[in-house]
């Protein structure tokens, strides 16, 4: 059962089902991590993995989300895909998909810090943490990472081109979608980089995961 | 002076000028919108607009974030750049803007309802509201739009190459920076445009206003 906390307001565009919804956490670059904090709602962009039904959360050590354990957390995961243009201002949309979880913030288990910290890393670069040297428990001690084990989810889905009133319909006006493109691109090294140094084959699956 | 709440906790990546601030909200495609809902953070991706000191977000009359009445809020807009491939794990990151606003829920004033969706139609597709007919009564009232009045804000940019250890340097590995790129494609038009239907300025002016 949903809850009706979770639940889209406009069912039409909803879904519940697990496979469509950790598709679209999956295939995110960044989420936005809402919490309240002296009654106020805050709403964070940050980096984030999913290990089966939890959600791991990565920032600096001080920051306020850091500190949070037991506290309801939002995370939204939104991929813009096409602006709806239409005859009439009321039926300008967008396409997008997102994944709204809500959960409770969880601190770690002290032997799931390195595990959380390098599904985070993959997640943004395919196969990078097996790439670099292991982290330094001085590192380790200076990454904040939070989880989230999710409570309840929704999905939202729109697609497709606009849907006009018929009596807008005989105009000769263009209507259909300006696609939204988000892609990785080449790769440009720094300055310590020595010249012909291949990208490494993390970059080359982020560039395949991300693909528009 | 800026609240304690609206200070971003890594003070050397944040900025709190309007213009800063401006720029990011005014080139975004979407916003995330955090409020508190029966003492849980929600967090919604809407369209959006601003106009002065003053945001107006807009979604269905029906969803629970139009029925809001001086409640606060958080509107965050966040741009993501690029994705910081270093020589370690810790020093991975990811090149972003965002700006974080805060303020309270104000419904709107009667002679504010047009003004504001033609606001939010003309942020993502410049000039589109003069290229259709004007809003039914009908439709104005099937269309909720709420404003938010911005009393505190905050950006938050990170630029530029990996910052790694001076000892994970002399490596020979790649490190830099993977471009992340979103742009407007070029427009697909719908079944009920006419064959060599040139598609409205609008279109070319969203395209190069969200330019990569």
């Amino acid at each position: 059962m949903v809850p009706d906390y979770a639940r889209a307001r406009q069912g039409k565009r909803a879904a519940y089902d697990e496979a469509t919804i950790h598709a679209i956490l999956d295939s995110g670059l960044v989420g936005h991590v809402g919490f309240v904090a002296d009654a106020r709602p805050m709403v964070i962009p940050m980096a984030y993995a999913r290990v089966g039904s939890t959600l791991y959360l990565h920032g600096a050590s001080k920051t306020r989300i850091m500190g949070l354990d037991g506290q309801k957390l939002c995370l939204t995961v939104t991929q813009l895909t096409g602006i709806v243009v239409a005859r009439s201002s009321f039926h300008h949309s967008v396409n997008y998909r997102c994944a709204i979880v809500h959960g409770y913030a969880r601190k770690l288990r002290d032997n799931e810090h390195a595990e959380a910290l390098d599904a985070i890393t993959d997640h943004l670069l395919p196969g990078r943490s097996a790439e670099v040297r292991p982290m330094t428990s001085q590192e380790l001690k200076a990454t904040g990472v939070i989880a989230i084990e999710i409570e309840a989810a929704s999905a939202k889905i729109r697609t497709g081109p606009p849907v006009d009133d018929a009596a807008d319909l005989p105009s000769t006006s263009w209507g259909g979608v300006v696609p939204v493109v988000t892609a990785l691109g080449t790769g440009v090294q720094d300055g310590h980089t020595p010249d012909n140094t291949a990208a490494p084959a993390s970059l080359r699956k982020a560039q395949m995961k991300f693909l528009a």
